[in-house]
Formats: C-alpha cells, structure tokens, sequence
C-alpha cells in the first residue's frame, strides 16, 4: 500500500516566540531553522515580516532550505485592495516561497474584533489569498477561531475556507486559537468540514495546549482527515503553547496506525536527532530542559522502581514503549546499581579512559559525581570536567599549576566626559614548576568596551602559563551560560563555559559556587587543564 | 437528568513518588495528603507499607480524611497463602479502608517476570483479593500492563480482570503501565472489556505520559465507560509522569460533556484552590513551577500577541477558553515589542498611571521599549523596571538619589588554615539632597560564607538611603535570574531581579550589560527606585 504523505509545518520561530519571556535573535533564528531544516520538517514559518525587525531580518538573511520557508501574515484590511496593503506588502517583500495568513472565521469575531460585515470579511480573504497566488507563491489560509466559530455558525466558518480554497490556497489551517476544544471535538468537526467540500488533503490542524491535549488533538485531526500538523519544538506557544512536534514527530513515525500509513519529511536517521534539537532549543532559551517530557526528556527512560529497573535488565521492552536510541535519547538507571557502573564506563572510554569492569574506582567516581551533582554540578554536558573529575579519582591528573589567588575589581564611576563607565581588572597569581607567576588584564576589548570580570580574569588566567602557554595559545572562550539552580538570595551559580582551539574541537565544563566569579573561575581553569591533558602535557 | 458519579485516585503520594529526584518526608506526605482530601479527590494512595518506611509512618500519622485513604501493594506471591503473605501482611497492617494490590494481566510478563503459569496469576489474584474482601476492606486489582497484555491476549487480561472482580473487587484499574498506548487504543479496549462482562463502573484508568496523551487517554476511557481516573498532581510520577489530575480536574468539571454527565468529588469552589494546590506541589519539591501548564500555569493566561492582548481587552473571552479565575490563575498581559498601545495602556493603569488614549507619550514608551528589548532587555516579567521606564518617560519619576560611583572586588586565597577562600567587598556612593554618602558591605553571610559580588553590592547600596532608609528596610532580593543573550565573549547578560518586601509583595527588575556586575547593579537600582515610587516617596 501507498503511503500518504502527512506534512508537518514548524511555527516555532513564529508562534513559538509568542512565550513569555521568549524574543529569539537573528543569530537564533538561523540556527534553529537549520536544525528544523536537517530534521525534516515540511514547511518552516520564519515570523512576521514587517511586524517585528528580527523576523525581516532573518528572512533576508536564511539561505536555501530543503523545508518550504514561509512567512506570517494577516489578510488585507478593509477599504484597500490586497495590492495597497502596506503590512500585506512588507509580507511578501521577505520573497518566501510560501506565505501564511490569518484570517477571521468566527462570526462573532468579524463582526466585534473587526467590525466589517461577514460578506466583506470572506471577500478579504478571497482577495488576499488570489493576490498571493498571482504573484507565484504558495497560499496557506490560518482560519483563526475555527472551532469556536465553526460551533457557533458552521455554514460562515467553513464559507471562509472555501473562500480560501476557491482563491486557490494550498492549506487551509484550521486554528484552535483558545486551545480549548477537546481532541473528540476537533475530531468530529475536522470530519464535517471534509464532508462539506473541503478536501482533508488541503487541511491543516493548529492547536494549542490549554487542556494539556495539543498532541492528541493534532492527531484526532489527522485520524479524520487532515493532512498537516502545525506545532513548534518543544511544545514552544503562547500561554501553555502550541501542539509539541518534539512529541507529535516520534509518534508519527514509531506508532500505529501512523507509522505504516503515513510519510512525513522526518527520516528514521534525523529522528536519531530529535533529543538533540530538543536540548539545543533549550539552551538557546537558556533553560533547563523539563525533564518529564515525551521521548526526548532526560527522564523518558529513567527507571526508578526497583521492580521496574530490575525488569528492565533482562528485557527493557517490559518498561519502555520505544527504544531510547531511536529518538537519540538513553536509558537512565539509577547510578547505584551494575547498569550505572557499565554506563559509566562507555563514558570514561569516550574520554579515552580504559577501566576495568569492577575496578573499585568506578564507584569511587560515581559516589563523587553524585555529591557534586547534590551541590549544583551538571555534568550531562560538562564532558571536559567529568573526565577531569574521572581522571583525578583514578590518580592520571597531572598539577600542572597550581593557583594560589586570584583578585578582580569592577569599578564603575564617571569618565572625564561625565558618562558613567564601567572596568574591570583581574589579577592571576599562580606557580608552575616551583616559580610564581603574576599576570594581570583588563576587560576592555579593543573598542574601548568594557567586557566585564570573567572577561579580564580569562585573559589574565591564560596570560602566562610558562612551559604551557603554546599550548593554550589558541583557546577561546565561545560560550558562557549561567544558571541560578537554587531560588533566593543564598542561590548556588552554576557556570557552564564551552572552549574552543584552532582545530574547531569544542569542550565545556562547569563551575559552581555562590559567587557567580568562582563559578566561572572554576570552570575556566576546568578548560584549561582540559586542554593539557588533551595536549598529553605532564 | 441525573448526573453519574465519576470517582478521582490520587497516586501523587505513590507513583508520584517514582519521579526521579522525589522523595517526600513523612511530614510532606502529610501536607500533600491534606491538600488533596480540600481539594476533594475520592482516593488517596498514600504508598507502599512495609516496602518504605516513610510510607509506613505516613500511614500511621495521618488521621481521618474525607476521601479514603488506600494502601499499595502486591498481589500474594505463589507458593505461600494469602494470609501467609508477610509483604502483602504489611500492607494490611497499614489498617486502611481501602487496598490497592498491583497484578500481572500480560501473559509474558507471567510466565517471564514471575516464572509462573497464567493459571497460577490467575489464581493468585483471586486469592490476594478474596482476603481483602474477608478483612473487611475496599479492594482494587491494579492489572499492569493491561493494554500491551490486552493486544497480546484479550482472552487472558480479561480473565484475570474477571478474577479480581468475582473475588469482590471494588475496582479492576486498567493500566498503561509502559505508557505507550495511543488514546483511540485505550478507549476501543475499553470499550471492548466492559462487552466482555466488566462493568464500566468498576473499571479505572491509569496512564502515563510517554505520548504526551495521559490526560486524552484517561478521557477517551471515560468516554468508553470507565469511571475511575487515576493521577497524580502536576503530573509528578515515573519517566514522563502520570496523568496530570491538575489538568484533568478542570476539563471535567468546565468542559461539555464531563461537566453536565458527570458528578467527581472536586466542587467549583475547591476548583478556585487548584492553582494554589500545584504551586504547593512545586514548593515542597523545591521546583521552580514550569509556567506554561493547562490551567494553573503562571503564564496558561497570559497573552502576549499584540492582536490578542487588544482583543483581550475587549472581550476575554475571544482569546480565553475559560475564566482564570474559577482554578485560582490569573491573566498577564505582558509587554513585548508585539504589543499594541492599549496594551501598553492598560498596563499603565495596573501601575497607577492614567494616559489618555492617543497622547504622544505613548509612543515614546512603545519605541524606548522597543529599542531597549533589542539591547536585551526584557519587559514581559520585570513589570517594576517597565514602570519606572514609562514614568521616566512621562516625566513623573523623582530623582531620589544619585550613584557616583560603586567598586566591587572578589578576591580568592588561601586562609590561615591553607583552604581557599572567597570575599567579595563593595563600596558605593550616593548623592542624596546634596550630601554624599559612602557604604560599603561585605559578601559574608551569618554563617561566615561567601555569597559573591552582588550580594555585597545589594548590601551596600542598601545600607545608607539617609531620609529614605525606612522605606527600602523592609526589602529583600528573593530571585536572581541570569541570561546570556548573545553567544560568545562579547556577550550581553540580562538580570532578572525579585524583590519582595514585609507586605508579601514581588516586584521584578532588570538590568543589561556587558558586565554581570554592572547589569546587577542596574535591576538593583531599579528594585529600590520602584520600592520608593510606590511608597509615594518624592
């Protein structure tokens, strides 16, 4: 049997920036959208052009994508034609291969919200969606409210989508705006609205996830007849967001009646991928990952229950629904028992690390990862420092220095032109090979711009390592992210800084301290003695 | 019409507790239980007797609740008699009302997990419940794995479901032990076991979120005939969690065709302490509250796209799909360069400023906002430091005092006792009514430690406010929030600030720099300012 084809549309960059507290950058934007674009996602829907700098801006910077890139807008107002339509226009100036725009189908909405007569409101959107089809592009119809207009006036809600269809929209979306409609609700309707003449294979299904039932009103959508899913990554929307391709993407593929009837963009090997998007659209937020959510959480496959982690040994299909691998996430077993020892080990060989099975220093290390885990540590992505932690428990970490103070200064007053500036000055003192060291830095970058504390005391730290100083000549600082993991005045700070040397190798490691300058000392010098030990330095 | 009891079981205490990290005390047992019994859940399980010893004492603690209070455990193992069971004595021995014993009802597992024949579990079952039922107590046959047992071998599943029920089972509770079954699988199943012979309303549901579809499943068997919902609060359990009775418990009770079929033990009135019930959950968890939640999450109403904040406040209904008010949340209308002037209006009015629809002022804010958000700044929840914005820019902002200037140092060496150690010291200096003032404050806690540079510097500048002094006394700093919001070195840090004073009310500030200390400094500085704004200072 054939299988349909089932398109999956990504609105992270678009709904999913209407989270509080969410405004992606440029830079962010671009790099969500390649790692969307190496998933396998259908279309992309980038922001609002015109609406908002950062969406014009990335439209004008987003190269080619595999993934049809599509921009948001609404249909043209009242009184002026789709061609004078200046927002309409600053839209299509993006010159995305396919363009989105919503629209009114709530009755009560046209005639309150807009305040123009229903006839009027279909005409605008006809108009709006022809002039989008004149000029070459690809028209999707968002039909605002559907569900709650459709129940209060089905013949009007469904008119407009035709309207839509018959101007010859590719999709016609319908939205669950409020996210509160139930899954049997969006089912039934989606069913009638195909029964009433418009096809399922032009429908797509928007939801959000006010009753905690996005996923399965998506899939209602689908078991009906709609052939889109609109969502964004990591459940990313307003209020409780939008329906969670993160969840919605390895259902589709591993489970019935889904995985045999349907293709979607998304092969079994970017599936591989999915935790890792998942994660690095966290850290872009600088968040921690939740980790109770589906397939992707760091807890998906945790076992705690004696009874369950005991089964899981001799067969792991008793308590998991999918292999963890497949959607690029592990098995998690509590660290006391021979499953985390074994865990441990594929860790230490990654880091180049041979221990024998049994070896008494692998609980030894357990133990320290799990007291340093209790203090604030991470070391999930700190790879560089957990090696550095295994290396020193197994006695194969060479002192190379040692540092005996350390002192940085941030003074902000006004300069000689009345302005307030801020400097910052560190000062290093360390011995190497029985002589001390000073060096001191400042945190002005070379225009004039202070780059404050942690900024002089990684220059001044790297300044003059004797003997070691070529090695650590092409070391830079790429990243810092800094975590508060406890609430209230006395919180603990954890910083995480990833490295890089002129060979492209990445490394991170981690600090904690209650001061937020030791945090990122520590963490510092973690690079450092990384780097050495790679360098086969002694 | 007479409406149909729909019965709630909460496993928060039970299954709850199989979330990685959670392990509750005897006291916030206690708690948790008591939250639940207002909240007016059917059933409470409070854990495994014998097997936890913190279970133990719980059930020995707790006094008499309204819902009945019910003990886990397992059926009787085989070779031995039920009253011979010295594990499932243990459980008995807990003296409640009410037991619930976990059993097999998938063939492999039988003949796998327990190396018994299926006759053997069948019996078993029977014989655990039968001396339930003679010690007078409530029996429920938790049958595990039933879904995956059920597509394997209806016939089987069913008769061990039949056995607990011949045996006088109050409740046969279907579960999807692995998490993986779809929501139109559970409620066929369902549908299909009450045909073979079991009544509806003897049947329970209990799910897991592995799908992200636990609360869509637990309904779609409602909707089939079950009449006993199994959960947890939050959502709290094993892997990705339980179905989350917090989003449940609204849709029943708000949403056609729970609200008008069904009666569950949860009046409207105890849904107005929902919201109230998570966040304890979270508090005794020490958790951060994850904000966008179904229902009682800080931001399940908060509506940041201008289009729908204007909306919004013309009629909440066009973009709430219910009242925040009946589960105790309440509506935010954030601030963010997608909002509209009357958003930024009605802001101002939450703030005590009145400005006339249309006056110039208005944009002025809107493009300061703007431009700062694209510096880094945020205003959607630091709603202190946008007042003083809007006031600066109205021109009804005092100048209280003036910084001239302020130095912080960190400094790390070894103490007389050869242990390195950290202080951090802070001057600051003020002009307030042309006199100038000096503090400055150390970074030592009561206990002697460290607590880093913001921490001295928020002494400092709060240690001498001369005529102001009294005012700020009462304020202290209850969150620290830290972002990175470019990549790199050279990036720009955002701090969030909390500040709470004696009157129990939070305030949130900002501040952006380069330097995290200077970015401190300024959300500090705005805390205080607020503080006296308010305080009708001039």
């Amino acid at each position: 049997m054939e299988r349909e084809k089932l398109y999956l549309y990504d609105t992270t960059l678009r709904d999913g920036q209407q989270t509080q507290g969410v405004q992606f950058s440029t830079a962010e934007k671009l790099r969500i959208a390649e790692a969307l674009d190496v998933l396998g996602v259908d279309y992309i829907e980038g922001g609002w052009p015109g609406a908002n700098p950062t969406d014009s801006a990335f439209f004008h910077e987003v190269g080619t994508t595999r993934a049809t890139m599509t921009a948001f807008g609404m249909t043209k107002r009242a009184g002026r034609s789709a061609e004078n339509d200046d927002v309409l226009a600053a839209v299509m100036n993006a010159g995305t291969p396919a363009v989105c725009l919503v629209g009114k189908s709530h009755d009560f909405h046209v005639t309150k919200a807009l305040g123009i007569t229903l006839d009027e409101n279909v005409k605008n959107i006809h108009a709006s969606v022809a002039h989008l089809v004149a000029s070459g592009r690809e028209a999707l119809f968002d039909a605002e409210h559907f569900f709650d207009g459709y129940k209060a006036n089905p013949d009007y809600a469904v008119a407009c989508c035709k309207a839509a269809l018959e101007a010859g929209a590719r999709w016609i979306v319908l939205c669950d705006t409020n996210g509160g409609t139930l899954p049997h609700e969006i089912g039934q309707i989606v069913a009638e609205v195909i029964e009433k003449g418009v096809p399922g294979d032009h429908l797509g299904i928007h939801t959000h996830n006010d009753t905690e039932m996005a996923v399965a009103g998506s899939l209602a959508a689908v078991d009906a007849g709609a052939r889109q899913i609109q969502g964004t990554l990591n459940g990313l929307g307003e209020r409780c967001g939008n329906a969670n391709l993160t969840a919605i993407i390895p259902t589709l593929l591993l489970k019935e009646p889904y995985a045999s009837r349907f293709d979607t963009g998304v092969s079994m090997e970017a599936l591989e991928g999915l935790t890792r998007v998942s994660r690095m659209l966290d850290d872009v937020l600088n968040r921690v990952p939740f980790k109770q959510v589906a397939y992707v959480g760091a807890s998906a496959f945790a076992h705690k229950a004696g009874l369950h982690a005991s089964a899981i040994l001799k067969d792991p299909s008793t308590y998991e629904h999918v292999d963890p691998g497949v959607v690029g996430n592990r098995r998690v077993i509590p660290m006391s028992n021979q499953a985390g020892q074994s865990n441990l080990r594929r860790r230490l060989v990654e880091a180049g690390i041979e221990v024998e099975p049994g070896d008494p220093a692998l609980s030894r290390i357990l133990d320290r990862v799990k007291t340093r885990e209790s203090e604030g540590y991470s070391y999930d992505t700190a790879q560089a420092s957990f090696e550095l932690l295994a290396r020193e428990e197994l006695g194969v970490l060479p002192e190379y220095f040692e540092v005996k103070r350390y002192r940085v200064s941030v003074e902000r007053r006004k300069n000689k032109y009345d302005r307030m500036v801020s400097l910052s000055e560190a000062v290093v003192v360390i011995k190497i090979d029985g002589e001390k060291k000073l060096s001191v830095s400042e945190s002005m970058d070379e225009e004039g711009n202070d780059r404050g504390p942690v900024n002089a005391l990684s220059k001044a730290l790297a300044k003059d390592l004797g003997r070691f100083q070529d090695i650590i000549d092409d070391m830079r600082l790429v990243d810092f992210k800094v975590r508060i993991t406890q609430g209230g005045t006395e919180a603990v700070t954890r910083v995480i800084i990833d490295s890089e040397d002129s060979t492209g190798r990445r490394w991170a490691t981690v600090g904690v301290s209650a001061n937020i300058v030791d945090a990122s000392f520590e963490a510092l010098l973690d690079a450092v003695r990384w780097k050495l030990v790679r360098a086969g330095a002694t």
